[in-house]
């Protein structure tokens, strides 16, 4: 087997097994090389051979770790719809006890920490258009999101907590319209942290720019 | 020649000339044409074939308008800057007298009218990535007038019309997220005109979403 390298790092990674963290790379590792390239090239241009010389492996050591590239997909838009919907569970968005806006507040700011800690996967969430099931799916989980947070907003609306004179569904989609730009401008490492652009969101939002 | 739609078809275009609205088509309808199916297919994917087919014409017929597909994006972002920059220009931006936070108001609403109006051509100005001259020139327009709408932010900012507590830069950022998102969204003909949704963007940006 002496000059294939393929086997080499399978049989290097199986012997790494129990110890995860000390193999060459893990599933974890290869996600986010797979996710970056999916942001670069698309989905559809990215194939396991790009995916496997990016990570300086072999296909056959990826298959080690996934089915393929759709499963790679379908756990990245799992880990970003996963933590956004973990948000509006805390959130206790479900029951209805509570301030509605107090539980909206929670979300955006939560949702605004979520975009900054898993910023290639949710911009990964945000392109995703529809082209296969795993891509669907994504997308129903997506709308079931934005549909709880503008339940949330209607909520906060009829306990008189937001300005009457502001159509619920139209606030809803200029709120995400603005939390989900942050994919788009925001880098991490500058001198704003997550809990920082949070404030500034949630409070632009909330409380507008104009000084009183 | 009988036979061969391309002449034919340049041909009738030709006796029609010098009243234009009676051709079967004209620039500006070979324009939109050719900005929807950019906007579906992506640029890079759409050749001049396949534009004149979605016409019911013939390639030659089209080169009678525009020399090639090229022509065709650089009109349609000079369309969509040209209306954005027309904006800041009416507002004044250029000179120091006057609140800059009535001149932010004015462009951040006319910014709204403009994407409402020519929804298509502003889709596909922010979806430019700069793969070629053209698309870079129009990336430096539009990179131009964010940073003037920036510089009124900052200047609302000093004169203190704007809250202290937010940083312009951010605050920029998020109003640019806010606004650019309604291509995303918005289809005209629905309960909301340009006006009412360009009155809803400025009272959340500016005012805020809370009740007081």
């Amino acid at each position: 087997m002496t000059g294939n390298t393929a086997a080499a790092d399978a049989t290097t990674f199986r012997k790494g097994n129990g110890r995860t963290d000390r193999a060459p790379y893990d599933l974890g590792t290869v996600l986010d090389i797979a996710v970056a390239t999916f942001n670069e090239r698309g989905y559809e241009a990215t194939s396991i051979s790009v995916l496997a010389e990016r990570l300086g492996t072999s296909k056959s050591a990826l298959y080690y770790h996934v089915s393929g590239k759709e499963e790679l997909l379908q756990r990245a838009l799992d880990r970003a719809l996963g933590e956004l919907e973990a948000v509006l569970e805390a959130s206790g968005a479900d029951d209805r006890r509570g301030n509605a806006a107090d539980r909206l507040e929670f979300v955006l700011r939560g949702a605004v920490r979520v975009l900054v800690a898993e910023l290639p996967y949710v911009t990964l969430l945000l392109r995703v258009r529809g082209n296969t099931d795993i891509e669907r799916d994504a997308l129903r989980r997506r709308r079931e999101f934005d549909h709880r947070v503008s339940q949330l907003v209607e909520a906060a609306h009829a306990e008189g907590s937001l300005r009457a004179d502001l159509d619920p569904g139209t606030t809803s989609r200029l709120l995400f319209g603005m939390i989900n730009s942050i994919v788009e401008w925001y880098r991490p490492g500058g001198p704003m942290d997550a809990d920082a652009l949070a404030d500034a969101t949630v409070s632009v939002a909330l409380d507008g720019l104009r000084a009183r």
